[in-house]
């Protein structure tokens, strides 16, 4: 009975979060925390001076997040079969463990448990490190952003693939008549298509950083129209962004009725 | 009787501001120009041979709007007992004394009289002069335009919120991927994660200084998929914004109604 | 009679320009092909080498324009008091005198008679020769484009001076703070507020040279977090002109229908 | 009857297209394939390693699409007398020959027969190996993407022209004062209006990449002005093409139609 009690509850606080449970938000308050903690460990341990000095403190927060972690992992599988979609004992905690948030969280924590079962060397324990910071994917079970971004770029997907692949025929075209341009003037910038598609980038979506540019007369010239002909198609996919987010959020803020019937439209 | 019909006099011309009051109109656009001259001092000023040339005239601008900012604010917190809101002699001033646009006005005036009741040093000294350049805020209690930008944040704040953490994580995310990849090659430039972000803003925002940017093939690969992906987020607010703008202000001017029938359109 | 008739042929072909008229068209065709012809030459002379070697094409070009130009300046004169509004003899041509295509008009003739008149040194007469390049503004008389970006600005002018305003303030705050964090570091580049200016531009507009930027840290944040937030305000009269483009052509292509009482809501 | 069954059915196969025809869509995937592939050979080739090493396998890809393009032209040259529009055999497949997906697929086969027929120098070998490039455009008979930017253009073609004008004005205008200001002090970089037309680009589309910037203070003053004033001119066509592409999407997407009384929300 008190073990019935322990896992429903657990799945009350961990999965369910009722908004009067008091428990249950002051659980969630605590990993949110601690994952803007372990970002930041993760940014300030990459400054040398503040890794030397504050080594230990990096260390426990470490140890004590992957503690915690592996403890919110656990009992999200143990309690999860009180979710009717789950219930089944193994069957269900099977198809949990493959669900995204699952392994989200699983690849929150697995990283850190490598140097434990196998000797590594230095370069991938700094990868071990960084990938620390995909922690912050673990906000997205508690971040509304997350999930409307996600709509916005699935209610958007055919324009947004459209326009990718205008820009990425765009930036092939441009560099390569580039690169046939200036290649001659400048050997070592502009060596080869891949290498110009670098000036292409920088230039179409109007970084220009300046370590690369033409210095023939053609080159300038053509550099000038595409620069003034492809800024346009390198904007779209940020103008069908800025209408795909405007859309979610109205759609969800305005309640469209139907002018013949009355009734609402989206449901 | 005179005392009280000078309060109320000061109470019209300082914040009522009827469109037919003659005398408010002329003390308002004498109290916007010398903001404006404040402000036009303020960086005249810092051009160190201009500051020695007309240190007289800089000195005078100064006195003399201190003098009569402190005027306006004294005579401000008097008359405002007119005011059906702080019509209480204390309680309502104590109220008024912490109103929005009474503390700007502070804000104006008080830093001019620092040195006069403490030693301080040169680069105090400077801040403070450099302090007097908020006074450009006092323009607020005039200008509908700081009224507008504040409407179309305030209707626009959940998007703006969400797309500024989309904002951040996706700067987080690729500057410490940037600094893994980027660091063997680039020690100085990108020392650390906190470093790597000064790219990264340079190049989710299009500025690209041209100070930093990445030479190994690697980092030039991510960085020109980031700022093809990028780019769009980056300018999620700017959209966002410009949508509120053109809300608020549509809302605003236009009455939408049939000129033959005198029906609104839209219903 | 023949002499009231070639007034009202010249008035007829010069600005009435019906349709089927060929002449009239014909003779429009022939100075906006001397128009461009113009600016092309002014470009083109602006390159020594060409300058040098095609002087002879480039004098002839501009004396054969003068003389067009200035029988065409005078025949409108004269004939336009067959327009209503300008019937009488002197009061209605010295009113047309005044008309703003009439001070164009004047405009792109009269400093190329300058150096007959005075003696002038070499820097007056390039600043002459520049001054041709606005024969451009002639188009405006047969270019639809530049009306319609006149009623575009007019129609959204609250809106651009607004955000115009909005866009200053930011500069000269975000200039100002920078000076005082930045000017300790590099007394050169960031020497004054107004010198910041230049680095508060480039910034702000992501134009980004990468002469000057900030070199200490504070300095580099304060920059992130002011291109961030800035680059959404100065974004902001882009996507108005934007918006009026488009609600201007729209609203000439759309037939609006009140709803009610089914009547077009712009007559 | 066995040549009249082959014809229809290579017209069935290679223009037809019906959905559940496999053998159609095999062939559409097959070159579909070999163009993605015949890109990816000219990006690489261009870069000097990989073509050293890989020289055998280069040849071989390119001999192969000649031979595969060469027989689909010969092909649907050949079928396309099925089809009703140009069932006559030779004047219709005259009329077809001039089509422009057919002249696309002439341009994709025949620069690789020239070195055949004639003797020719390294740089036109080089300029035929990047006119392969051109073979991207055969994607335009299978994709979408390609007929959508052209609707878009088509129906934004008055909008588009008109900003490409006004863009054009400002560069000029902007160039010409720019040359005007900064030629004394940088008679290098600013030396002529074509020139400065560099200048120009770079900094209206806010790359600037920073190799040329001005340096005195009116050129600094005027650059900023223009860089305010022009980047809302310059990102007019993107968001005009932004808008375009919206438009057409939505209209053909979305059915608008109220799902509970079935008629058309818009009406």
């Amino acid at each position: 009975m008190n073990y019935k009690k322990l896992k429903k509850r657990s799945y009350e606080i961990l999965e369910k979060g009722a908004p009067d449970d008091t428990w249950s938000r002051r659980v969630d308050f605590f990993i949110i925390f601690l994952i803007f903690l372990n970002i930041l460990a993760v940014i300030l341990e990459s400054v040398r001076s503040l890794k030397e000095e504050y080594q230990l403190i990096f260390d426990f927060i470490e140890l004590f997040s992957i503690c915690i972690f592996s403890i919110e992992y656990v009992f999200r599988i143990w309690s999860i079969t009180e979710k009717e979609e789950y219930s089944k004992p193994i069957s269900g905690r099977l198809k949990y463990l493959f669900s995204f948030f699952s392994i989200i969280d699983l690849l929150a924590i697995v990283p850190a448990y490598i140097p434990l079962l196998a000797t590594v060397d230095s370069r991938v324990i700094r990868g071990i490190r960084l990938v620390r910071l995909f922690r912050i994917l673990k906000l997205s079970r508690y971040n509304r952003a997350f999930g409307l971004i996600r709509n916005v770029i699935r209610s958007k997907k055919e324009e947004l693939v459209i326009s990718l692949f205008a820009v990425l025929t765009l930036l092939v075209v441009a560099s390569s008549l580039m690169y046939f341009i200036e290649n001659k003037a400048q050997p070592e910038a502009f060596s080869s298509i891949p290498a110009t598609m670098w000036w292409g980038v920088a230039t179409l979506t109007t970084v220009g950083y300046g370590d690369v540019y033409p210095v023939t007369v053609l080159g300038k010239f053509m550099a000038g129209i595409m620069a003034i002909l492809g800024v346009g198609l390198f904007a779209l996919p940020a103008g069908i962004l800025a209408n795909g987010f405007g859309d979610n959020l109205d759609s969800k803020n305005q309640s469209k009725v139907c002018k013949h019937c009355g009734k609402n439209i989206d449901e």
